[in-house]
């Protein structure tokens, strides 16, 4: 495609670069841009560099947070209960549901061979440590991993590594569609699979 | 929604600003940055800046352009052709069909009474004067507006305003599907509909 300037080239070369967005949206964002004022852009553009270079994650729950302590420690109601998540959309789309009232640990990813994530990158460890640490205020894992074969695998690996522990591990009901994936399900079936978790049963091994 | 940061709920806001981006998208695109490295956000966020702080619109075609002269007139063959388009998308639409080869001439708009755009908002009056002092070089004018009632308005009006000169108007074929947009038809129907242009009938009124 040729474009009538360099500028609008190497805008849209940019924003083609995120994810799902192609060069013909690129183009109508880009356009969008000029015909809105310079503050609407300057502050889009700010707004994606402070986030990339301040945004920090807390040393507890590795969430995503403003600092390296995040509010994890404080606001939540029952410090017996961890909900174990992939990433931070998982957060943000069980807390939404007003189901959950514990705390959180974000793995950061599962495992996927095929990709080369194996349970080393994944915050587990600090996780054993976390549940360790607790000497018994943990009384509950809950694993709010996606149901498909690399969040299954990844729950089968935790829960294997907390076997010693005197705690409960419960996965969320399966009430979530599988195969599909934990960020887009509907906040009425996600907050059902909360309530209605299960013992995580790890017999079969 | 509840977010785990301020960086990432402005992140959020300012991107779903975006036309057709609602928040879910925009914490996804929030989310891939932050998974990439630095330089990629930092790329993104001075090419928006760049563009939107650097955009000239050339003082003859009003295309967007580097400068205030763009290359519009250089790199045209046929200088007897004046290509009328809505705006920007437009040109690139028509350029990738290779069917043209003359200049152009962006409106900046199309007249619309709802959105309260009058003829005094477009390029209209720089369209007549550089017809006018062309003096007979431009032989003819293309009407390349899309076929809808307003694009369809503005074709009549630029035609009633070039009436005196003696040049041939003519507008794109109607194979253009009427009710759609110019920009996202196909780049053979957009081709074949300069190559069989038809001459504008104002006869009716």
């Amino acid at each position: 495609m040729q474009y009538p300037s360099k500028l609008i080239e190497d805008a849209v070369n940019e924003i083609s670069k995120l994810p799902g967005i192609g060069k013909k949206t690129a183009l109508r964002l880009a356009l969008h841009l000029l015909k809105q004022d310079e503050g609407t852009t300057e502050s889009l553009s700010s707004a994606l560099v402070n986030l990339r270079q301040q945004t920090k994650y807390c040393r507890i729950c590795h969430i995503i947070s403003d600092s390296e302590d995040c509010t994890c420690e404080s606001i939540r109601k029952d410090s017996s209960l961890l909900c174990v998540v992939e990433d931070t959309p998982d957060v943000i789309a069980i807390q939404n549901t007003s189901q959950f009232y514990g705390y959180f640990h974000v793995l950061g990813g599962i495992i996927s061979p095929i990709e080369g994530i194996g349970p080393g990158e994944l915050n587990i460890d600090s996780l054993v440590e976390r549940v360790r640490k607790s000497e018994g205020v943990i009384k509950e894992v809950i694993l709010a991993l996606s149901p498909t074969m690399e969040g299954d695998t990844t729950s089968f690996y935790i829960a294997k590594k907390l076997k010693s522990f005197d705690i409960k591990i419960t996965t969320i009901a399966r009430g979530v569609p599988i195969g599909g994936e934990l960020e887009y399900t509907d906040e009425v079936t996600l907050g059902r699979s909360i309530v209605q978790r299960l013992v995580f049963d790890i017999t079969t091994d």
